[in-house]
């Protein structure tokens, strides 16, 4: 990432909101802008349209290469002809979250003063994110999704969806995600947090006018919570005490171990693509997520007489979302008297299961799309 | 903590070893002090001594109060007449570990060019900690030990010493700990010390010459490595998604949750009494713990027909070192032929279940520690 305000490339396709949007904390926001992009035809009746929501530090580019990182897309083994999600069938859009730093209006952005808004940007919710993708969608002329998939982030994103708009989601497929961010996430996030803060190249929120950036808090931040998206089994066997470059320990502070050279390395490549800021927004919006709470302390509530149909997904190594989070989901749609499947994927994948290759996960989701299609009268 | 090196109280005793210190990175360190505390009366043959090891940012003030911190003893609930380690019997002594910061030599310590190491000083291991204890026991006249105990990082001193000098351990008991530092807890201590380093006031290591100190970097170190201690059915107990003297949500990146206040306080509370290369060092000796990797990749090799009794002791809830570690020692022991008994401790209280009211720990413990002593021919 440049010193200054990431100049984005005229692919990046975005809409402006044409009225401010209004947020959980109290405020607006004007001149909204959402990033976004689509794939796969949109038919005639508008009934096609899968949301795909993404996790807390991706963006828009879940099926086709970033142009502005140059990486590749994120969910390319769910998203394409003949694949769960197929664009030979739906219609699939992807926004970047609100707060986001992919082209969507967040504290990178200029203020209406024109200077980035950095600590003046609003403190903002997983609800306030999807108002602004229900603004989009009017936008789009779309009056209700077929679908809202997504991971984490995401999947707390589809839920919201399913309990702000029911009527507006068919189906809904929470992934790997929970109603209520915990203690202990609440505890990993803050340590990110509070190693951005105390960076001095943070500028009390203020370095993109300074032309600086916390580039080793932000690596900090991401090495911590990037240990929470892995399994213990996982990492034991991806790398277990194995040596980085060397036969014997150097007996020093150089990363020695592979696990430090591969944590260091995603630290690095992190501050690359993502805005400080934006991070302390996005995980602020996770803390606070507590679909329950928001419903006087009943989950059930919250997808009371709810039409849609849902499929919750977990991964039994997931200690950041754990199968327990799902399963209540699953328990109170079942007590609100909503149509929903509860899918626990084993896997040593941990949390990151729903990126990478797991059979049973892609497996379990396009047949749950499939029969969901088929009560929507879309043909196969 | 003061920005010079600490000026230790008389109160803190010390020795300084006579000869040169050989350490498992092939230089000796010289003029090595240990300071220690002992508490009960030594007994005639010297056969009643029970060395008690600290955990990572413990010290040797296990059973009186810290005249330097002011902080009270870690273990009032068991050491003390009457207790399992039981003064009217046993003869105590605790060390501050090598490369520690409460008076034993470590990277604070001024060097022989009379400037403080800080890098300079070798990176150190277990087995050079515990090689440092056996000449203070040495120093100190005694033979042998009646018993050795210790949780975490004590207790992979209980390990290696009744692997280095099984002659001269009656009974170990190593608890909630390790023989073999895992990826995943490299992984946390690795986001330590890059918190640590990347820290400005770090210096390059070199803080205290230059009258810095990293405050902010240990303190993120802290409140990381803090996560793991603590279970997620503890915090959620204790903190929940609880608000920190407020009714409703802030929308800020204040305090807002009681687990974000307690972490906080936790980081700034340790970098009163802590030293940040000791951190360093310290952690570094914990990565390159692995018992089984220094005796041919096989764990029983290391106590192949050891002489000594072993209690190995674990919490359900530590998921730091969970209780498959335990089992695992207890396992290799039994293959060993040694004498040891697993005991998995059921508690919300996760890892530094060993530091808190634990009463069946507690009960445990002082059974096995009783029936050692009876064995030794140490009177009730």
């Amino acid at each position: 990432m440049a010193d200054t305000p990431r100049i984005l490339p005229d692919e990046v396709q975005r809409l402006t909101l044409q009225a401010p949007l209004p947020l959980d904390c109290g405020t607006e926001l004007p001149d909204v802008q959402i990033a976004y992009e689509t794939w796969g035809e949109l038919n005639a009746d508008k009934s096609n349209v899968i949301l795909v929501c993404h996790a807390l530090t991706g963006d828009q580019f879940a099926a086709s290469p970033n142009p502005v990182t140059g990486r590749p897309p994120w969910w390319p083994r769910l998203i394409g002809p003949g694949l769960p999600l197929d664009t030979d069938r739906f219609h699939i859009i992807a926004t970047n979250v609100l707060g986001g730093c992919m082209g969507t209006t967040g504290p990178a952005s200029n203020a209406p003063d024109g200077k980035p808004y950095a600590t003046r940007f609003p403190v903002i919710t997983v609800a306030d994110m999807v108002r602004a993708q229900r603004a989009v969608i009017a936008a789009l002329g779309i009056e209700a999704l077929f679908a809202v998939v997504g991971g984490s982030l995401g999947g707390m994103q589809a839920l919201e969806w399913a309990a702000q708009a029911p009527e507006q989601v068919f189906a809904a497929v929470p992934i790997a995600t929970t109603a209520r961010h915990s203690a202990q996430n609440i505890a990993f996030y803050e340590v990110g947090r509070q190693a951005i803060m105390a960076d001095p190249d943070w500028c009390d929120g203020d370095y993109i006018a300074q032309s600086r950036q916390p580039q080793r808090g932000l690596a900090i931040a991401r090495m911590a919570a990037h240990i929470t998206y892995l399994s213990e089994e996982g990492l034991k066997q991806k790398f277990d005490r194995g040596l980085q470059d060397r036969d014997t320990a150097s007996f020093s502070f150089d990363a020695d171990f592979q696990v430090e050279s591969y944590l260091r390395h995603q630290g690095r490549s992190f501050v690359e693509r993502f805005d400080a800021n934006s991070y302390l927004y996005i995980t602020r919006a996770v803390d606070y997520f507590d679909l329950a709470g928001a419903h006087g302390g009943r989950l059930a509530d919250a997808f009371k007489d709810s039409p849609t149909r849902f499929c919750v997904i977990t991964f039994d190594s997931d200690w950041h979302y754990p199968p327990a989070d799902g399963r209540e989901i699953a328990r109170a749609l079942t007590a609100a008297g909503a149509e929903a499947s509860y899918i626990e994927v084993e896997t040593d994948k941990g949390h990151d299961a729903f990126f990478l290759e797991e059979p049973r996960f892609e497996a379990a989701l396009a047949g749950f799309l499939n029969a969901a299609a088929e009560q929507r009268g879309l043909g196969a």
